[in-house]
């Protein structure tokens, strides 16, 4: 996913992150995934999206928002639902999602 | 770091989460990685990590843990200490890190 800027510009904590982490076993993906990224971003509360997925398959995607009531409405989304059955049916061998709370961030260089 | 299990095993949910995305840019970089996740496995409230480096050198590493406590001791290991400060000094360009408690967790198959 070239298209991602490489870190999320997220604001002071509180605000909320899903880890996304999944195997995936065919093909036809990135088109969905950009298309997915491109929705997310346009879905209120959202702040960013970091996402990596190596030459094995196993890929982190971590997006960001303000609140546990954007990710529940994001979750919502038609397209995305569509998307999400069409993961656990083709795309994805296994997935873990977590939602978290992130309460502390530092960075490198200091922002 | 091939020697990970891809998928973290983590219990019910609360627990913490730190996300760690970092921009490489350097060599000798591996063998300090594997040998800190050597390490934090057998620090105290260690309870799986993820991680995965795209071809960029753009890297997503989650490691969960019981509690907040357990990161901060993990964060203050002596040899921990000296390879961050060698992250900083040597192989970042960049990092982010959150710490962020996790709330609810999903995973396909169910577990």
């Amino acid at each position: 996913m070239s298209m991602l800027p490489k870190f999320a510009k997220t604001p002071e904590p509180p605000y909320y992150a899903v880890i996304f982490s999944s195997m995936r076993r065919d093909d036809g993906y990135t088109q969905m995934a950009e298309r997915m990224v491109e929705l997310a971003s346009r879905q209120p509360g959202f702040l960013g999206v970091e996402s990596v997925r190596g030459i094995a398959g196993f890929g982190i995607t971590v997006s960001y928002w303000t609140s546990g009531g954007a990710i529940a409405a994001w979750k919502a989304n038609v397209e995305h639902l569509a998307a999400q059955e069409k993961g656990k049916q083709k795309w994805y061998e296994h997935y873990e999602l977590r939602v978290a709370k992130v309460e502390r961030a530092y960075a490198k260089p200091s922002a």
